[in-house]
């Protein structure tokens, strides 16, 4: 198997966790990174190419079906008959702390827009090339999202987030279920804390390493991608060993 | 305290738990009862009303902003300066199973539209009226939402559900946290099993009592309701005795 | 039926919940009371003799096979005939708070003896008389039992106490499984945050009605023990309105 | 840093996850491997020693603090200074299925002793040495437990298995949030399926690959063991891709 004739694709590429799993899952494969603003994966895209990878980069609303279906379109023309070994959406959508008597109704719908409708667009566009991915690629064809703690309890000023990342996860689950047993494996990241990345360089903590290194999630994405299908774990938590949890 | 002069509102009242919470509501309160058809309110408005207690029944689509606010436009137009004691959502939005490669995005969006959105739409219409009852009523001011074993798992062939249901409970939680503090208890309620309906009359089980009661919800919910601040339940689970879980 | 001609067991009866539970399960029923010190019932079976109800009192060591054995010859000795429509299992077990590697053998396994071991002696006592008690007691026959926060959550310096609440939690849901299908209602309630007794009373908080009221409780365990076998909950937590959780 | 100079100790040694464990830590590191019965370690232990490696295994019956005490009397004589790098709890003791009331007291406390004292008596073994390894080793200090769906879900006649598991992960968790903020890598693996090897070989599924791998576990303990301790995941699940959950 020619695991590097393969593909990867990553949406929500960002300055974190989107931009070390594209660079991490870009040594065994050929990637796609799609972001709504170009800023975001140009550079990138650039240091991959220029590191003897190959990276593509697609400008992409997650959130709008045919945004989505127009990335895919560019996706699957770049690719050919390559096959598709790995999808990780990792969008986060804006988070709106406020108190909820004043959310707004497009405030509150965000938090959805970006993850459950996010999270439904990508699936579907991925789901048909992972299937058709098993027993062409060395590792079980995998679709990991990206969540927070925001996916597990609803605090106070947070209903908008943590709507559209519980709604993530219900997909997850659903998805897991139905896919694994036709060999995708289907996984859900709760990352618990601060990212390390130039936006979090202010925050101070009395600890050091207080905050997640993006490559070594990346790391925990890959291996979850290398498990077999004998040994699927379908959720991790990851965060600081300072944590509070 | 003239609790009789209170108020109470259920949205998605149907055969099942809506009828027996407005039933069981109505002996100590107005109730206001909202569906999107008519005839889901009619006969009942009728009955509590010639039963001596005081029942109005509007028409509303709870995942239209528009028709949600001119729902409690007349709500309020009925109640006048009388308090809201207690807030009951138990829409549960059409129920899809299906594989999901299958599902249209609209058929997807439904659950968040219903339960989601509709969750939303609601709790900011009543949490200032149960607000403005704190200090008025006997019993801390109320909002219960109706769930279901899709709001803990999201299994397959369910994902438009389950998304809809893990959004309401992210809500729930939300809100419990931010208006609890406030006096409001926010309750959310896990039904785990078939209720006993006219609709669901020829589902077979092999033990008796193998449906739930729908008036023992309701009992569940008054008990809940009339909770002191002090000794909140946030959360409970319903199912029949011989439910697997 | 002449449920008032029913008993119902309370182990581990202390100041707080034990005394609520006695108190309000009395008004149906006779109670026997069950606490390691006799001090912390006399006074209790006493003022429900006096008030008109029929209550008995047993020195019993709960991780004591022994002695839970003879508690329940003097209980069936009193009750003669008479069903076991309800037990409640109140043991909380000393709570040990210190960092973990200076816990002893014996104060680790403290934990466990009076809540996993003691819920099992306890439940091996009375599931054979609420068994026999099924279609001869108004409500289906009841086994509750109190727990914590530390039966969902192990916190840093409380290995023992959460050790012993997780294993009393996995036995409710064992016997929830096997014993509500032959129709015996088994329930388990989260208590999270401190109880009104006179030895929290120097306990300060910024809010009023910051503790949990035992009566309360206490109207919630009758609540449990009402409902119909169409309608179980298994679990619920309970908490005063201003807890963070 | 000269991590093949380090120690792994692994505890319940048989012949699938705890040889594979021990298999995949050898690679870097001198092993000592306890089981009670010898004949679960000695032929691995010449195993690993005929492959250059270094492996000694000790007799030790996981719930006598006596017998693990005289086991790390042993492993510290062997290892001298060299630092403990790992710790890997597998103990799980006898799985014992029968109907709750037929349940003797021994039968029932079985569990507790195998992962509520086993873990207890073997964390104090190896916490103290593992505080003194951090700063010593490549990666930070670990500690993994084994625990299975019995960890989270007490399933009808299955009451001594879970109440021990629940009962585990209460310590995981206490530990986790205690030792985790000291460099300390706590982690617990619920493995969800029927393990590949020899007992096992007569289980017949409908899909292949229907058993999980060992070797894949121990990939993942080893992918647990190297993460920084900015990226630290507490909690995985293993199950393969056709285990229904």
């Amino acid at each position: 198997m020619a695991s590097q004739k393969a593909w990867a694709v990553v949406i929500g590429v960002g300055p974190g966790t989107g931009a070390s799993v594209a660079r991490r899952f870009a040594k065994s494969y050929s990637v796609a990174l799609l972001a709504r603003k170009p800023e975001n994966y140009e550079a990138l895209v650039q240091e991959i190419n220029n590191a003897g990878g190959k990276a593509i980069g697609v400008s992409t609303d997650a959130s709008s079906a045919q945004s989505v279906k127009a990335a895919f379109d560019a996706i699957n023309k770049a690719r050919g008959t390559e096959p598709l070994a790995a999808a990780i959406f990792n969008v986060g959508g804006s988070f709106i702390r406020k108190p909820f008597l004043e959310l707004s109704p497009e405030e509150f719908e965000s938090g959805w827009e970006a993850n459950g409708r996010g999270g439904f667009l990508f699936s579907q566009a991925v789901l048909p090339l992972l299937l058709d991915a098993v027993d062409k690629v060395e590792h079980p064809p995998t679709l990991i999202f990206t969540s927070a703690t925001a996916g597990l309890k609803g605090s106070a000023h947070c209903a908008s987030f943590a709507a559209g990342k519980f709604a993530l996860r219900a997909l997850y689950q659903s998805l897991a279920r139905e896919f694994g047993p036709k060999g995708i494996h289907v996984a859900h990241a709760i990352i618990d804390g601060v990212i390390d990345i130039e936006r979090t360089k202010h925050y101070k903590f009395d600890h050091p390493d207080a905050k997640i290194s993006a490559d070594a999630i990346a790391d925990s994405y890959w291996h979850l991608h290398t498990q077999p299908r004998t040994t699927f774990t379908n959720e991790i938590d990851i965060r600081p060993y300072i944590e509070k949890w």
